[in-house]
């Protein structure tokens, strides 16, 4: 199959392109090269049946140029920066509410009808129910991030239901894993390197948080392609267990072997908009035959290892 | 209090206009005039305390030096067409998802923290509750119009948490009463007027539709922004009955005088999109002490009559 990969140099993207050049398909990685390694996708970059193509999703020609052909659509590509939403609010919605849009109507100049989404637990905003199912009450959004994921869904449900197009949207928790680069575990990682022995946790360490390996994520999306057939598979994705955020820290700085001194800013969120509590219901996925491989704590140890085995991440990452 | 309506030359703003300066409010009224209609306003432009402000809301130098010293945004200004949404799907991600976001943000710029807003009942896409209550289970959305009012929602509920502001989102069914142009009853009003011995109906005529008037709308709207006080408000705002596509005909009919022959195109859904079943469950807006003076059958006989008395509407908009 030819498949189409926006966001295809990121951590999940590059992921997600390496087990499909494996199971044989060819694949495009369309990315704006903003936050994407090329490096992630130096292996891939071998293999005949890869394009990595640089472009911008809000780019509406190269986008729809660079789509002809092909047969199945993973969306990646988004600002995924949560925590700061409110100092850049314009980013949310141009790169995630009318960039997912302009991927639909790429789809649609192109006859392509297969679209596999990366949304995030976090619509759920501050849910009554937890474990939180994919049929919950109807939540209130809490944070700019969360807003355009709820928008980029509402577009494709009806964009499936008005021009024939099939969805799967992935409700996500946090991914961990090869080639993660970009929160928690990082920033924790990142002060362990600058100053071993203490370590600054925003809010209480109390907070609620699930995580799931990214392996386990791909293998759960490629399942769920061959084996949720609604025109939209709306799916949570991520364990069935929760750690705390101190939980977190107990591996990394196991794994790290340090001791550092903890300080908390305090309160029940870490910042303006954080949920004190993302754990989903994942039964869904679960019914579909799926079931992850790591638990949390070995998806932060793996993490760990992966950052300590590509510094490279760390010091591109440390400048900003 | 200065209150800023955008849309305000529109059916429901510009009765909204007129409300408020009867209640003694200065009021500016911010349209692009693409489908308000001045002549709402003439009225509201014979009295001093009021301004009508030719603007489209994506101009946003425009909107946000107009909106300087308010203390209150109805935003009202959107696409509504609901029906042929996916033959220009642009037009609900401009008008509605980005309008929505440029009014906040010059909301944001002008230190304004109050705004009541005008979602719809559709964002409940195909409901197995029904009547739907605002924490129905999370639908799936099935029209591009009702995308962006949720679209809308999510960026209006992220930006209370975010930026400290208080909104009043309202779910509306559809509205009917003076100025009403747009939508169903118009459609069979018109048809009768140009062959009063046949009309067509889109779909069964079994499809359900509830209806509010529009002086019931604006009481409630009113009533909520006095009585309910959380950070993001949510109201359905509907009457607890439907009708049946035909009923409403009988009431047309009857007020006219006419015994058309009816001919029905046939399904479930009028067109791809609509939704079979809209009925809000409004026992939220009611417990505030509020409760609609006109039934449905009511509202669409007010509706004709008026239509009648405004052929000037009809001409207009027979035209397109």
């Amino acid at each position: 199959m030819r498949v189409f990969v926006t966001g295809g140099a990121g951590f999940i993207g590059s992921n997600l392109v390496d087990r499909l050049l494996q199971d044989g398909h060819q694949v495009t990685a369309y990315d704006n090269l903003s936050t994407g390694q090329p490096r992630f996708l130096q292996d891939a970059l071998k293999q005949p049946g890869f394009a990595l193509i640089e472009g911008d999703i809000l780019d509406a020609e190269r986008l729809t140029h660079s789509m002809r052909e092909h047969e199945l659509v993973f969306h990646f590509a988004a600002n995924a920066d949560v925590r700061f939403g409110t100092n850049h609010p314009k980013r949310d919605l141009e790169q995630n509410t009318i960039g997912t849009w302009q991927v639909l109507e790429a789809m649609r100049a192109n006859g392509v009808k297969r679209l596999a989404f990366s949304s995030t637990g976090s619509v759920y905003g501050e849910p009554n129910v937890v474990p939180t199912p994919e049929d919950a009450p109807f939540p209130i959004q809490t944070s700019l991030y969360a807003a355009s994921k709820l928008a980029g869904e509402g577009q494709i449900a009806a964009y499936c239901e008005g021009f024939g197009m099939q969805a799967w949207i992935f409700r996500f928790v946090s991914i961990l894993g090869e080639r993660y680069s970009h929160g928690h575990v990082f920033d924790f990682y990142k002060q362990l390197q600058e100053h071993p022995e203490r370590l600054a946790v925003l809010g209480d360490g109390h907070q609620k948080k699930s995580y799931l390996y990214v392996q386990d994520c791909i293998d759960a999306m490629l399942l769920a392609l061959r084996q949720a057939t609604a025109r939209v598979n709306i799916l949570n994705l991520g364990t069935d267990e929760y750690v705390e955020v101190n939980d977190s820290i107990d591996e990394i700085v196991s794994e790290l072997g340090l001791s550092p001194a903890r300080s908390y800013s305090g309160g029940i969120r870490g910042w303006v908009g954080d949920s004190p509590l993302i754990h989903l219901d994942c039964a869904r996925m679960r019914q579909l035959g799926w079931a992850p491989r790591l638990d949390i704590r070995q998806s932060v140890r793996e993490t760990v290892r992966w950052l300590q085995a590509n510094p490279w991440v760390y010091e591109l990452r440390g400048e900003t």
